[in-house]
């Protein structure tokens, strides 16, 4: 598969940040800058541009702020044609300044939203578009949505700025069909825009459902080394650079940072299929249950989370 | 995803055997039987019927063999309406040495071969059938196989009393686009015949490619629990049961047997979604040299592993 529209995006240090609340070393940052940059991807997320009114600065590391100055110093002196992206939750915004985006280190900015808060979603990227970044909103938990409220999102989203929208599966819900279902869904909707696809991993398919939004014609692609990403993960980037046979990727940088850094670091946090997710994802259900109770010393009574889970929704 | 002809496999004691040499207690044989006999799942594969004239049983373990009255002994007591199948390599035969059905606690027979191999296959299942086996043929390494050679294959198989003819990813190499192609080529040359998929996860697709292979009819679905086989492992069982839908299935007494079998197991040997297999997927190569290089101390040297076996397609 190759297509030369394709952007692939990786979102290591921002999804992964939420297992460690963005505690990353600076060192690991600056691995995985070098690494990505030798790689071909095109875009580095770092992780949320947060409030500190919000978020206090006690509770949580440099990504979950990313400060233009953190990462000026953290990519400093690495050769590098890596486009940087930051988050931002568009219905959880307070002070968060952002200079113009020829003065700042960081090319695009992605607005996450639910349904409900698109408004919100839309005034960030108009802000943003206006500050010269490039702009994605990535709408959140769309397989527990009813289909009109999202169409009505789509649709103001046609007439703003953004240049990206995302099918994101929050839950990791959805097989190859829904996934076909809403790419196409918001290609209609959305002339002129590209479509992004974000999958989670929770039943062994965001690698699976990516390809399927490529099928479809999506052309921003989410992927993070070795799938980290909070409870079961991401797609992982390994294996989309595998698919997309890009002859610009260099496969073997990602893989010596994925020996050296990612297989340590699972040591230290888990991620990747792990049944009390699988449970989450086939019920469509927020992953937020099973973290909880992976803390347990129940964690592995597989049985027991089932037969609870199909309880609340019954 | 209900389709009432559907009919699902379980493969754990059989591709699972590859990883210990068939060396599974009667107990955990057992445990697995009377799990999945709550289930509601169709079959459950209990190994290779082989000659202990080519394979000396002071090597392997029962499950090597399927005796019969092995059989007979691990499951005797348990009320169940699982059909039992053996795998036979068609083209490895010696004196194995199987009584008319009706005697035998096994239902189904399911011929491996190569596509060169295929009139051994054909010999073993005229002679099951006869002796009132079902009977499958289980087509490996397709990915690697010229067209004309498979459809040859494919028209003999139609003249025969085959009951089904699996699609066998061996080298975990297929994309969707794959398994969609060639599901649909075996439909089209074996009129009457029921199409069979039995996937492996190198690229965390075995449980999506099972799927392409669900829409496009294939109605024998092949998994294993918590997705153990060698290597990288088959489609997981439970997640098959999970998108199926079916109200006979009962996913909780299969959560039980992973939660008290698979994960202690686990630890033992390993198999899942691991880098060296990845990397024998993406490059469509048979899992032995990823199997070699995990028993060495370079084990977790990915991106040599990926530089040294690039090497040898050039």
């Amino acid at each position: 598969m190759f297509r030369e529209q394709i952007k692939v995006l990786d979102c290591t240090i921002r999804d992964g940040g939420l297992i460690n609340n963005h505690y990353f070393t600076d060192e690991f940052v600056r691995a995985v800058y070098k690494a990505l940059s030798k790689s071909g991807i095109d875009y580095m997320e770092f992780g949320y541009r947060s409030s500190r009114e919000l978020f206090p600065p006690e509770e949580f590391g440099a990504w979950k702020y990313c400060d233009d100055e953190k990462i000026n110093q953290v990519i400093d002196g690495i050769e590098s044609n890596l486009k940087i992206s930051v988050m931002v939750d568009s219905y959880r915004v307070k002070e968060q300044i952002f200079v113009s985006a020829d003065e700042s280190p960081i090319d695009m900015i992605r607005a996450a939203t639910y349904v409900k808060y698109m408004d919100s979603a839309i005034e960030l990227i108009k802000k943003c578009h206006d500050l010269g970044y490039e702009t994605t909103c990535n709408i959140m938990a769309v397989s527990r949505e009813m289909e009109p409220d999202l169409v009505e999102g789509l649709d103001q989203l046609a007439k703003s700025p953004v240049d990206v929208v995302y099918v994101v599966d929050s839950f990791g819900a959805m097989y190859c069909e829904q996934v076909e279902y809403l790419v196409k869904l918001y290609g209609e909707h959305l002339p002129g825009k590209e479509i992004g696809i974000h999958c989670h991993n929770q039943q062994q398919l965001a690698f699976a459902n990516t390809i399927e939004g490529i099928i479809h014609n999506a052309n921003y692609l989410d992927g993070s080394l070795h799938g980290i990403g909070r409870g079961p993960g991401n797609c992982c980037l390994e294996l989309l650079m595998g698919f997309l046979k890009n002859p610009k990727f260099n496969l073997t940088s990602v893989l010596k940072v994925i020996q050296d850094y990612m297989i340590p670091m699972r040591k230290e946090f888990e991620w990747g299929y792990i049944i009390p997710y699988m449970i989450t994802g086939i019920l469509n259900e927020h992953p937020r249950t099973a973290i909880a109770y992976r803390q347990t010393d129940d964690k592995d009574k597989y049985a027991e989370f089932y037969e609870k889970m199909r309880e609340t929704q019954e």
